[in-house]
């Protein structure tokens, strides 16, 4: 399966699937808490995980001249590649923004899909006009630099309660978002695209007033009339 | 009073109101913490609670086996009445939700009223198309059995920090939902309507550009005024 | 500079921008956690700052007798000067909201610019029905009594986890509250008014497809070409 | 009742009857949370609130030069009657100590009975050396400048969600620091003292094996039983 | 295995070891947080979990009457059989004690071998001089009817995050109380011996200044050496 | 100045007195959060710091296999210089342990100064026997794997809030453990050590009853006086 062909089966499937198949092989942490759609409506999206990483800002190394240090978020987001999607370890912290509008408005340029960051966002009217979609813990007006010290991109991170690595595979929808590891995302991608149908069959069975006992999880029966009505089709 | 009599009185007195009289009787803890309205512009509901009740998930008991069990939320649903509310007891959990689209759509169908938990509901989008309101603090993507194991309805359970019982009156509206406990509902409710009316004038008066001391709280002059303003109606 | 001519400047700047400019003068600790807009598209308001002060409630002295005690909060809006943002410290307590909508009403009666708290309002829907703007936690049903107690106005406080004296300049916009200290006002004012001018321009920059390093923060190529583009307008 | 013969009655109550008389008396909220002593087995103490009240810091304000200020901890500790019990308001921070050896030595000195804060100390050990029995939450070693800005003293001020007065009752022992509102501590006095000989006297009851049940809380024939034995003695 | 054999081979083994059998049967969540010894060198106790519950308290019903109540406190210590252990959900209240030095005494008259909540006592002093072992977060002097109400015993409850079903196994030590879960009680006993002779052989090797990569976790070289030795003894 | 020499003066400087320091040097963030010590009268400890990062667990990285890579915990034990001090980014966690025994027992053995972590510890008892002195949050019974996963070290980390780097000074003390970046610690030293100086006279003055204004801090009278008293010795 391509990226692009798991891309797009993912994007039909909503994360509350993907985290009960996953719960199902065993992972119960990969849904991070505080990573809210900034903006009602925002698309899922989907992409490679592309992964930022903060400490506590200490007076002495995080100063607005830190900003232009080889070691920057700038810098980082000059390596994002198309497509991917930023996520931020910000250790939940809510007092300051990780980005404003102009990083922002340089990612949309980019073409990375989304900014996914436990933390918060500064400016948040203006980086919603740069059109690049954002699921985050809320707004804060002071720069990253007034609690947030930058150290690396790429690295293992912790983005809200849930561990990240690069280039695993990241769903974000209406729930929040989701991180699938890199090597069973296409054996978990063909078993959401399946659930997603059946629990679509089951909602409809309920529409028809069909009790829950027996039909949701389905028993042999329920399974045996869904097969049929699926071969139907 | 019947039911149907009170619930028609208590869906013209706003929460707010609710909970100064219940002060005003002793009662300080009666709003349940993290209990927000999912949707903006959902009605003022009224009914009896009908309580569920969750523990923290432990692996070998919760698992997705556990939702086919005689003691699973499927069963629980089943023996809702119509009218009723169901209060979930998550113990104000937030990384699992206790509820998707299939249990709301089903609920929906049996006419329960709506739904309050001071944990989170999943595939939130989805639950508000069912139609059934819900009361919560917030979304997330994973099943109940990530974090939570369903044991048993209709106890004494505890939701957003308040004590509930079954069959306690529960009203919700936009600033959250209280409980009002079954033996002086009536009671509550009488005061309660008076107070409405009397806190829609005062707010006249202060259209007409009155200085709060002596309105309100209103001295025996403002008093007076206000009794005889209600008898010209 | 007169406040007039000073809020003028300052309805035209983001928190955000104000937060970089204080963080550079040494000040890390001036946006207010908690105040969030507590309707969308809120207007940018800009005043000086009315404190008021709650401690935790004592059942014997936090009763709606309390109400009528000359020491109240409805003696403290009295005394409000027209223009001014209210700034409630409610120790962040979420569970007694600290106005409802009679209040709320007669700040707006006097002209109150806007009323900001680190705790709730009650009566949420009906506050914001007064045309107050309010940047607060969120709603809750109970009275202030049922947790707080108010002690008193135009002391310093604490809101948010920001240390305010009677009088100094409070800005709020979508990203929530920030506090410029009094003394230092005006040259924050003219600061960031010229920061504000420069970011326009880097995001015009972003817009032509410039890389950030070098652009943001302006190494001194850029900012002679930002200064060229300043003179040629 | 004089406050010698008060404070003589209270040093042989524990803080847990205390709370039980106050709580039938309806105040739930007595206890400051965070209130721990220091130090293993510090004698009980009994004495008068003299209330301080720190804000949060800001940068321009709360500097090692506002240690000279008129309005500083220093200049405080000059105003403490010998007796009087330090209740210091710190907002529970705990990353910065209210106090160091060196105030803690001057309150000794001066014959403070105790310094009680929701916040904690610093360099705590030498603290301790002073003599001074001290009820916090730990302890830190940065500054109170560090994220605390001194305000004033014998205010109403809160500590560990609790409101405190100038000259309230304040008793401190092994389960941590309760008030007593100043207007009813003769009269919970009185109560209290009652109350502790009944529950020795049922102490010695369970240790001759009685069950629970009817001896505590008493039923009509334990309580006949019991001043039967009272009046023995 | 009998209860009797069981208890004493898990008396030699520590909750650390036991927690590290039970994550590779697949169970992470077994140790509850805030169950913290009340006293230094309390000795390691094991027994059968005798759940009790509470809920937030209401004024209406949490009142010292209810202390009379069959469905109390009380009653719930004189259904206990010798040898349990008392598993309080408190859910984490810290803020009132769940029991006192009369209920503690009581239990320690049955014969109860010990007190786990993840909530507090009061009265700790006396606590701790009954006798009765408590694993609990710390103390406050408040009666449980500040903010808690008792609703029952041997039901599934949630204590310090962890499922507990009554007749469950826990063991507490220095470190805090872990469940075992009934079924697997027997067989996780056995493994956990093993592992704690073997790793008291990996301390005696690093005595001896092996380094830890081969040694800790043991590969097959390392893993036979210790069997060789094992079976010298 | 040496380490040996600097590592010398600073045993006899308390963290309250560093922090003083470093915060006239514009340094607030210095004191980790959590560093509790694990044993009562522990030894003042001085070191470089040798940093360690854990992510959150997820279930297909975070397992007992886990341990035998060759980024674990164990590998990075074997690259500790002699008298660092382990500082590891736990994340602020408390439900699980990052270490027991038998690490800590290796690392007393290769000469580790101490071990800081805002996390907790596992096995505390048998950790304290084994002589490493150690800062931190408790402790717990369960594996670093049941929550964590270990990533790297000698890395960047955020330790109880604070930003640290490889070889920045660590100096632990009854308050708990302080950083001192590595470029300003030779100058840091000397002032502290004047100033501890200078606090130690300070407290003589206080035994003679000298009032605090003018005394502490020290106006030009008192400093002359001390300087006298300085010199006289």
């Amino acid at each position: 399966m391509t990226d692009t062909q798991m891309f797009e089966a993912l994007r039909g499937v909503t994360t509350a699937t993907l985290t009960t198949v996953l719960l199902k092989k065993g992972l119960r942490k990969v849904w991070m808490t505080g990573t809210r759609p900034l903006a009602p409506n925002q698309p899922r999206v989907v992409g490679r995980a592309f992964t930022m990483r903060f400490i506590p800002a200490r007076e002495d190394v995080a100063t607005p001249a830190s900003w232009s240090s080889p070691r920057s978020t700038r810098a980082a987001i000059e390596e994002m590649p198309a497509g991917c999607i930023a996520v931020i370890d910000a250790m939940g912290a809510k007092e300051a923004g990780v980005y404003g509008d102009i990083l922002s408005a340089r990612m949309a340029k980019r073409g990375v899909a989304a900014l996914v960051t436990d933390g918060v966002v500064r400016d948040a009217k203006s980086v919603l006009a740069t059109g690049l979609p954002v699921w985050c813990d809320g707004a804060a007006a002071p720069p990253s630099v007034a609690s947030l010290h930058f150290v690396g991109w790429q690295e293992p991170v912790g983005c809200g309660g849930v561990g990240v690595f690069p280039d695993d595979i990241i769903v974000a929808d209406d729930d929040g978002a989701v991180v699938i590891p890199a090597a069973i995302a296409a054996e978990v991608t063909e078993i959401a695209v399946e659930q997603e149908r059946l629990e679509g069959w089951i909602m409809s069975e309920v529409d028809r007033d069909v009790p829950l006992p027996g039909l949701y999880p389905p028993n042999d029966e329920t399974r045996a009339r869904y097969e049929r009505d699926k071969a139907a089709k």
